[in-house]
């Protein structure tokens, strides 16, 4: 036999335009650390590897009962358990402006479930979709796999990543299908203002769009900050919003995630009807989990939280304030979630110069401090720091980094 | 403001042309049970609704350990934890024939998200992919959603559903991605011989098509059966199979499946591209689950899955004598899995002749009696009867069910 027996059988073209942005940048970035350092690893959102961010005990504690109960081993209805949907309903719905039953409720594997079903049902071939930049590649991943064009709208550095509403607006058209927002931000660390996401509302009301509030790191805020869910400031445009375990209670491989549905005069009836549909094309999250949720999102004591957010705004500070002495660094202070974005001064470093990948590259190969290029979200001359490893780790990690920035600081005289 | 301020936004084609067949024929059927009779479920494939069947208890220590270590929170790589993928290459790679690597393997959220990684990476919209009649709906709902033809083939009842590789043959154009074999099979609860999957084999290698098996119910045979991994008989036919914890471990609800490529000269390379970037979009399997999946395929006792194939067997024989006994019922004997089609005689029960979906509307009214009937799997004429149930409820469903039937039943003399 000849290899022509055995031709190479193609794959979908949509499988092979599944491209991960981040996957494809680092893996063509020359990493090979410094072998004379252990490495630092600032480029991963996952706050649980350091073990200074850890899930309650509590948490645990149920969800082993739960196993010994074998109570949750069967198959769950496709959009969940009703339990878990009216645990999710109670905890997130109790604002009267934004009320929800578990029918408003989907749970899915992991929050980038729920936003695959949410992009999938929200928005057609052909169409397009505003996203942000920079933005969390997963949206651009999932929209191109299923053949929807993605726009970006650009966030602003200068007034701490909020939307230029004007970008916004230049992007609509007949094909728009709905406005993306990240609140707060991954990769920015952003918290929007009540204001700012009325401004937010009001073009998505003048378009007559919907929104897709991406809101994994709700409540993740730090001191003088408050979050507030878009769908609690308008009853005209509808909003859907995605959330879940992974962040705010440090488990992000548990994939539990999910949707929830804040219609406005029946205006996403159908989109419902298309979630509903698609969740049944895989089903959702794991029984167990499902199972002790309303233990998870009901029982869970506040101080949890409060120290979360405490340890985290502590690191931020740590980031910034070392950032800022390093030359040629710029860091936008963040006002949540655990990231910050830096700018590299194009004239202070201009070996770096519109090439943040080379920077990270080069960051790796002298001081084995991993961070992700702003390439990575969107935005060349930046890149992003993950603070969520313990502060000694980090003073290191900028320690190295102001070596490095030094080295190739070019002064301004 | 009137109604037309807020028009109903439309939902993507392929959420709303997202169907479950089951779904719809159940909902479609006028199904208010008894009130004098207590409900007696048939009709669905859950194993784990009576506590007969359970999860191993070494499983469960091994996952309260898991979650007690608190090492197993964080992200796993999008297609699985290394170690969790050499667990199942280990477990299922041990034949020469048709060995596996760790990366051979693909971990997602349950069996149905590994078929519908399957069904996207190896099938294009506008290609038709071979289904076997009756079959599991959900490999119909995955393909529509992904605008795939479906054609299927015939499997013939007196010939222990067998496949008709004519009628196979008949369908099979330059469009055809690939033919799925579900083995042992739901609904028929059939176990292919070596020789029937050898024929299977030569068709596909005949018009170098890959195939698909879905062997979710793989070892789940009974006595004087051998189930057979259809990639162990053939060194040039591609063979991508799908598993998971499921059925075999009686966890439907913990959401843990998987993919195991067999590629044969390279002719997979392509599709195994798409599968590990479509693997990328929504994660798989929970990370406590992942962790501890070594110790549950390499350390479960056999004699637990020898203990369920017994309790399996018992119940399909008092099953198939019961039915036997009912005028006008016709029992397929299954060799494996957990389900039974019958056969309703539309000669003894003209009440119901060519209407399966009547059948069982009926005997839920009259007997509070749950089955599912062939039209959900694509045979009007039959039902099917998942026979997971203890003992004594299984004999009081086929005491009513008699009663049902010789009600309806005319003699023929």
């Amino acid at each position: 036999m000849t290899m022509s027996d055995f031709p190479v059988l193609k794959a979908s073209a949509s499988s092979l335009r599944t491209t991960n942005p981040i996957r494809q940048i680092v893996d063509g970035m020359k990493t090979v650390p410094n072998p004379d350092l252990a490495d630092i690893r600032l480029s991963i959102g996952d706050p649980t590897i350091f073990g200074n961010f850890s899930v309650p005990d509590s948490v645990n504690a149920a969800l082993v009962e739960a196993i010994n109960s074998k109570k949750f081993n069967g198959y769950p209805p496709s959009t969940g358990y009703e339990s878990a949907r009216a645990a999710i309903a109670k905890a997130y719905g109790s604002d009267p402006r934004a009320p929800l039953t578990p029918a408003d409720v989907i749970i899915a594997s992991g929050c980038s479930g729920a936003i695959e079903l949410a992009i999938s049902a929200m928005a057609d071939e052909g169409q397009n979709i505003l996203l942000p930049r920079p933005g969390f590649s997963l949206y651009q991943t999932i929209a191109e796999a299923r053949g929807v064009e993605v726009r970006h709208y650009d966030l602003v550095a200068e007034k701490n990543w909020e939307a230029s509403i004007e970008s916004i607006e230049a992007l609509i058209d007949a094909k728009t299908a709905f406005i993306l927002i990240t609140n707060p931000s991954n990769p920015c660390g952003s918290n929007y203002s009540e204001a700012h996401l009325l401004e937010l509302l009001a073009v998505a009301q003048k378009h007559r769009l919907p929104i897709f509030a991406d809101e994994i790191y709700a409540d993740m805020v730090f001191s003088g900050q408050t979050f507030t869910h878009i769908a609690r400031l308008s009853t005209d445009v509808p909003v859907i919003s995605a959330g879940g375990l992974a962040k705010r209670f440090m488990v992000p491989g548990w994939r539990l995630g999910w949707l929830t549905i804040h219609d406005r005069h029946g205006q996403l009836a159908q989109i419902r009807d298309g979630l509903n549909r698609l969740s049944q094309l895989v089903l959702g999250a794991n029984s167990l989990l499902q199972g002790v949720l309303p233990t998870i999102l009901l029982e869970t004591e506040q101080s949890y939280f409060d120290n979360n957010n405490r340890m985290l705004e502590e690191l931020a500070n740590t980031t910034v304030e070392a950032i800022r002495k390093i030359p040629g660094l710029q860091p936008i202070a963040p006002q949540g979630a655990m990231y910050v974005m830096v700018k590299i001064d194009p004239v202070a470093l201009p070996e770096f110069a519109g090439n943040d990948s080379r920077f990270c590259e080069r960051l790796i190969a002298e001081q084995s401090v991993h961070c992700l290029p702003g390439a990575c979200f969107g935005v060349p001359g930046y890149f992003r720091i993950v603070f969520t490893s313990p502060k000694e780790k980090l003073a290191e990690a900028f320690a190295r980094m102001a070596d490095f920035c030094r080295k190739y600081h070019v002064s301004q005289e």
